[in-house]
């Protein structure tokens, strides 16, 4: 079956790095939906404000090939599980799946009707393809059990170091503490000895990591 | 994107006719997922049983087109509602999004490895583009609103006229009870001179619906 995207995700992840490894973290980051012709109407959208959460099921826009088996970071990178087990993009479709929260509809002149959502994992300019109402009687299940996930405790203090803040937008602070107390080093590193650098909402961030405190070094505007 | 299905979902309902308006109903209906080569093998489903839940996306086999606005039959089918707001098959991409709860994982020698799962709402033969783990601490939003849906309650009484039971096997019988208990008539229809009838599991059932109880008339073997 041939899928088009209906949408784009826009926000300020314009790389992986600092993507909350799954949907419903980083609260305080809002990823615009950008609807693509002919879906670009308010008709499409009528009665949405309804709901309180949304489903997307979206592309993963690396090039994946799947594998049977792969080494979920949650697991240490260690054990092999199978590919159907876990949330990989290693998948035979390469489709993703994230609940978020419905913050607002907008009416732009530009873009048409635009959704304000918060709790998205999704990198700047990711394809999306549904959009569905999240239905609590039949997708809330208080009573599932969570496999391997709960293993390994992620998180850490976040501190900025002095002098990084100023000048900052406050909002632009608060998404960056929500983005790093989840400790968005590659699974595996560990190295307090190390500067980790990556690119956010138009900012190049350096911080490095010991003792579980994050400290951040340097906050600058990119060009 | 062009996707393929891995799977196919293989179960009792032969026509659209029963199948539960949403996944987790009818829990006593059980569901194989019969995998495709080359997902058909044991290592990609390696851990799976850890879960409770899985989710299956999954595609409308009926051949749909979109419309920008649906009359979902919770809102009597008078209302019109964006599609986007609704799990309308009606969508531009016919992707469908359902959790059901993870029973066995079947070693089979004819079929290899077959999952074994409740409360699908899908019809026999429905292709099955991915299978993800139900991840409680993202997915279960115990604070999600409802919308429109909590609007309308389904259901009817059901009772089984006499002689229409003998010689039925009773997990047939309790699986047409949990059918037939959530009023499977279409939409808006509501005579209580009408027989209804449809296939499930190889049987003919004939019934009727007066007064919030539903009267199964006839059960009979398909040939």
């Amino acid at each position: 079956m041939e899928i088009s995207p209906i949408a784009f995700a826009r926000n300020g992840y314009s790389s992986k790095f600092g993507i909350p490894r799954q949907s419903g973290r980083a609260d305080s980051v809002l990823t615009r939906i950008v609807f693509t012709e002919p879906y670009r109407q308010a008709e499409a959208l009528r009665g949405i404000e309804q709901w309180s959460h949304l489903w997307l099921i979206w592309g993963f826009s690396e090039n994946t090939t799947w594998s049977p088996t792969v080494r979920p970071p949650r697991l240490g990178g260690n054990s092999r599980v199978g590919v159907f087990a876990t949330r990989s993009p290693f998948r035979p479709n390469a489709l993703g799946l994230s609940s978020v929260k419905l913050i607002k509809v907008e009416h732009t002149a530009s873009e048409g009707t635009v959704l304000l959502v918060s709790g998205a994992d999704l990198m700047d300019r990711t394809p999306i393809y549904d959009i569905k109402p999240y239905l609590p009687y039949t997708d809330a299940h208080a009573d599932a059990t969570n496999g391997f996930a709960h293993n390994t405790d992620y998180g850490v203090e976040v501190c900025f170091a002095q002098g990084t803040t100023d000048g900052i937008d406050p909002s632009v602070l608060r998404q960056l503490h929500d983005i790093l107390k989840e400790d968005p080093r590659p699974a595996y590193h560990d190295d307090p000895q190390r500067d980790y650098r990556f690119e956010y909402g138009g900012y190049h961030i350096v911080f490095s990591v010991s003792q579980g405190v994050l400290t951040v070094k340097k906050i600058e505007k990119t060009k």
